[in-house]
């Protein structure tokens, strides 16, 4: 976090079980059964619902498979899904990143902010 | 974050604006006018807030000034307050830690980690 920022930045829910991910942010219980909750169905849920909880124009969302464990063959360690509200627009994007789980998270951090970063270019 | 940690982990709020501290865990403005978002009253409120939010039996919470702006005479830079509710416990702690930004950060989440296994270990 850079200081200041709380100037543009109002804050994150970081939803780690199904039942915050459903209880607080909304996603429907039948997404995380059906799609799993590295999905995009489910980012684009949980950008939805972060965006109410926070009243923000702009809410990012992230779900993936950061390892060393919890990979399978269809959704393989390095898989990424990130999800952006920005006004009514519900977006989603899906990301194979390689590295550690340490390099994961970060490629994860970077290309999600250059996600907004295009966005807002586009407004 | 530890890979497996969602078997005892349910999440977080990250509140950064004032008004995500009070419309979603509950602090009440006036603290936040009062006491300033820096305090024990605080901490103790977002703790008991995000104990609600998650449904969790331990919450921790966090306030503090990293710097290197933000500080002044009576809240100085290294400042910070960390909140625990534990059941219908609810405690909080005052830190005056030394060094920049990152150390200040870094000694919070090992102090606060700290708290939680002293009281988990008086249960």
């Amino acid at each position: 976090m850079v200081a200041g920022s709380s100037a543009v930045f109002a804050g994150g829910v970081i939803a780690y079980s199904n039942p915050v991910k459903h209880d607080l942010l909304g996603v429907p219980t039948a997404l995380l059964q059906t799609q799993g909750a590295v999905s995009a169905e489910v980012v684009e849920a949980m950008a939805r619902g972060v965006q109410r909880l926070m009243k923000v124009h702009c809410a990012l969302s992230v779900s993936g498979i950061a390892g060393p464990g919890g990979g399978s063959e269809h959704k393989p360690v390095g898989l990424v899904y990130i999800g952006m509200a920005l006004g009514d627009e519900l977006l989603s994007f899906e990301h194979h990143f390689g590295g550690d789980r340490q390099a994961v998270r970060e490629q994860t951090a970077l290309v999600a902010m250059g996600h907004v970063r295009d966005a807002l270019q586009k407004i």
